[in-house]
This record gives C-alpha cells, structure tokens and sequence, in this order.
C-alpha cells in the first residue's frame, strides 16, 4: 500500500452521518445543520517549520499563511469564514515574543477577513514549530462550488498569475474570498477550486472528480514574473504549471457565459488578472496546445515539450 | 514575558465577531449561528509521539486517543459532537499500515459516538506523529456550562476514580458525553470541566473562572487502584490530585441538589462511581481538609502534608 492507496483506502471508510453534506476530498467539507439559507464549511490546514515556512521566515508572515491557507480553501467554495481555533505545537524552547508576532500576523489578517479566533491550544511539539488552523465558515445554501461540477464545453478560468510563489508570494497572497462570492453570485459558476498544488495538479482535482478532461492554450496561460525570472530546473511555463501555493481561483462556467464574465470581471475587480486559459473536454487528462501542435500532460504534471 | 504571561495576552488580543458567545478560556468555543434551538461547539486538540503516547503505543490507541480528548471537552459542555477533521502530521518515512490502524483506532470512537470525520489532511513533521482533531458539536441552547458558573456553597462531584492515568486508562478512557448530558438534563449544573491536566489544576480553572475557592475533603477524593499500585514519587493522594488524564467530569451543584443528585446517578449510572468531595467557598484557592486539620494546596498542585 503506498501513500495515495492510503488516503484513497482511509477515504472510503470515513464515518459519516447525517450532517455531512460533503465530507474528504473537496477543498472543504460541507456539513448541513438545518439552517433555512446557510450550510457550514469546515477545514483545516496545517503549515510545518522546514516545510512550509523556514527559521528565517519572520513570524509574522507566519501566521498570516497558517490561516491564509485555510481562507483560500473557504474561497474555493464560495463561502464566508467564522471562526478559527489555532493549534500551535512548539520545540520545548520558545521565545514568547516570536510566538506573539506570530498571533499578531494571524489576528491582522482574521480581522481584516471578519474571522473570530475563537481559542486554540499550545503544545510541545519537539523540534519544530507546527501551527494546524480549524476553520468554520458559511455558504448561502447550494451555492457551495464543488470540484466536481465541470462539464465538457466549460470555458476554464484563472484569478492572477501562476508559478514562483516560494519567491515571496506564498507568505503574503490574498485569499480570494470576495472574488469568489461575486463570482457565485453573478454567473453559474460550474466547479472552483483553489491552486495549492500547482495549476496541473489542481485541475487534475477537478477533472477526476468531474470525470472530464481539459486542453489548455499554452499562450493562455498566465507565467508570473517570478516564475520567469526564477526559471532554473524549469522553465516558466513549467514553473506556472506544477510550483504550487499560487492560491489563485480556477474555476470552470458554461462557455456561452465566458465573455460576458471577463467583462464584467474587468469592471469588478480591475487590478486582478482574470485569464481563460482552455476549456474542459470529454475523456481525461490534460492537453497542452500551442502552435506546434497538441501534447499530453504526464501524471507528475510535467509537460514533455515545456 | 513568560509562557502564561504569553498566553493571557494572546488570549486578550484575540479578533472576536458576533457569532463567538464564548471563546478561548473555557472547555470548548461556543458560536451562535442563529438556529433556535441550538449552540455550536468547536474544539482542536493535538496529540504528538513522544508527549501523548510513545513509540510503543498501538496505532488503534492512538487514534482512539486523539478523537477521546475533544470528545471529552465537548462532554464538559454538554454537548454532542457532529463532526471531526483529522490533521496528521507524518515523519518523511512512516508504514502506511501503521497510519491505517490509526484510523481504525480514531473511527471506531467516532461510529460508538456519531462523529462523522468529515476530512482533514494529512502533512509532513520530520521526527513525530503530530495529530490535530478539530471537532464541531452541537450543545442545546443555553444548556452548555462553562467553567464561570460555580458559586459559593455548592457541593463539587466528579466522576470515576482519579490518578495512575499513565498505566494505561489514557489510552482508553470514555468521554463522558451521555453522563453530561444527562446531568443536565435533570439537574441545574452550575460549572462543568473536564480532568485533563489533574483534580488539583483543572479544579483552579474553574475556581479562577468563577471567582470562588473550593475546600475538599480528604478522604472523599476518589484515588484509583492504578494510583495507589503505581506511587513511587507521589502518595496516591497526589497522584489523585496532580497526574493528568483522568478525563472524567468535575462539576458543581447546589448543596440542596448534591444527595438527590447521587441518588438519581447511581439508578442511571450504577456502574460509574460519583463522589462528592468537597464544596466551594468564598475567596480563593483550594484547602484540603482531613481529620488533623486543613491546608492550603500551593500553586503547583502538591499539598505539604500529603
């Protein structure tokens, strides 16, 4: 049994019960409690010293991305965050200082987010710091955007600029929760997510759980600058594909509605790129297409001819 | 500054919103999301190899630990849990088949007690397992009891036989929900908590929160076999008072309530021992009384004359 048949393995035996909605394998579980025009988000999200940020990271930016990245995942889905509680596991030896800076960058973006901390717990965690934020939010009832909505002719749309996020961007994006909720509530919005895993890796996400595939215009795709001038081990179009925590918004509408979005989007929120960058086919898989001509994706999400 | 000094004034400076009715300093949040009839509960609490449990813990155990320890705060509010995320922070190298029986371990508590582990996420911290459960509960409006609510007069209980948890029973401790509950639902508890860092400290939480002191007696505490088997370093009076773990419910009633209270407990619950030992007072503090006289417990939980 390796790595994945053991989620998939885990996945499948989860208990459930009445009130889950939909549980593991969204960007939030959605659980129904019985409120006429509301159901509830709920996540976590954890972010480990050496991993997700280093020693040198300063605390402040810290704590920002530990209830950043739980905010985006409330955004996938087109909700309203709450509540957190914050877990924070420490080495035996701490500075109390480091550890109030690290509040003090969580609590700015709560409050600017309109999410109570709603209390938390300190433990020892040798070695490391580990900071694991529970998120509770709310979705105007059904109009929750799931993975799994894609359909084959949906235009495919991208919020911002892709790749070279460890560059800096990844301690300081914001997450897309206004773009999100005017999105819902202006165009049928048929499946959302948010790029943690890099643009590839996600919209395999969508596509496995749609049962659909996607061909993507090569020129379409939005290369940020940092990936362009990182460009090392891949090239920028490689590095806007798999880098990974970009916590843009891609998400999938019927095509008929794809121009009339990028217009009013424009208007909406002009400083923020909104990109199409293909559009969801029948089968599966992921195809790159550029003037050359048209090449599959491998499973690692690296492109042959990139 | 120092770690409680930290604590207090991060517990100060916390963003708060209009759903949060309770937040950090007591068992569990308390949100109000406007349904009628019902409160939310929300909880996170971790457990991590080489604190919680060692390398030589089984899995199952595990699991089932790090699920009991919420389930045991939403207890001391008397409340039902709903749902739980599973934040599993891995070393580089682990068995995925020792990962399985965690899981066997952690859903078989939630099945017994209609949790529904609604996800979570799993993520790297070199060294340790580090286990985060954030779990969601329901408690009926206005029934769910804090730590403020003990006044001086009232007779303290708590259940079951306490100490020499490490020998084994915080491994296998039952939350007790059903017994809150139905404390609750018969009698007018004034404040509720749940034995998890000792009689001696867990029962300060509540004098501190409620403005009041408590003066016990001796040898009504209830010390178990495991505490009087296992004392080396500490009596087992100590141990009774100081091990941690216990995981039962100390609650406060009104004396005029304190016999029927036992009376109507032990037709319910005639297998699990209730003890009345002791009373709250004005001031502050605990005292220990015995036939020789009474003590002051110091801040540290150790009696002189024990």
């Amino acid at each position: 049994m390796n790595e994945f048949e053991l989620i998939a393995r885990l996945a499948k035996s989860l208990p459930a019960n009445k009130n889950v909605v939909t549980g593991a394998g969204d960007d939030c579980a959605v659980l129904d409690f019985g409120l006429s025009e509301k159901l509830f988000l709920f996540k976590t999200d954890a972010v480990v010293e050496g991993i997700h940020f280093t020693t040198d990271t300063p605390p402040e930016k810290i704590g920002r991305k530990a209830l950043a990245r739980p905010l985006s995942d409330i955004a996938a889905m087109a909700g309203t965050p709450v509540a957190a509680l914050v877990t924070l596991g420490l080495p035996e030896k701490f500075e109390p200082e480091f550890v109030a800076k690290i509040y003090d960058g969580l609590n700015a973006l709560a409050e600017k987010t309109g999410t109570a901390i709603a209390g938390g717990e300190t433990t020892t965690n040798p070695g490391r710091i580990f900071i694991s934020i529970a998120l509770l939010g709310t979705v105007a009832r059904g109009k929750q955007i799931l993975r799994s909505g894609a359909k084959a002719g949906d235009a495919i749309f991208v919020t911002g600029e892709l790749g070279g996020s460890l560059a800096g961007r990844h301690l300081e994006f914001e997450p897309r929760l206004e773009e999100a909720r005017w999105l819902t509530e202006h165009f049928p919005i048929h499946a959302m997510i948010d790029l943690s895993d890099g643009l590839a890796g996600d919209l395999r996400h969508v596509l496995n759980a749609s049962g659909a595939g996607a061909e993507l215009l090569k020129d379409a795709i939005p290369v940020s600058r940092a990936a362009k001038l990182r460009a090392q081990k891949k090239t920028p179009f490689a590095a806007a594909l798999t880098d990974g925590e970009d916590f843009e918004l891609l998400f999938t509408v019927a095509s008929g509605d794809a121009v009339k979005l990028l217009d009013a989007w424009k208007k909406q929120f002009p400083k923020l790129k909104l990109s199409c960058i293909g559009k969801i086919v029948a089968g599966g898989g992921i195809t790159i297409r550029d003037k050359t001509g048209a090449q599959k994706l491998n499973a690692h999400g690296y492109v042959h001819f990139a």
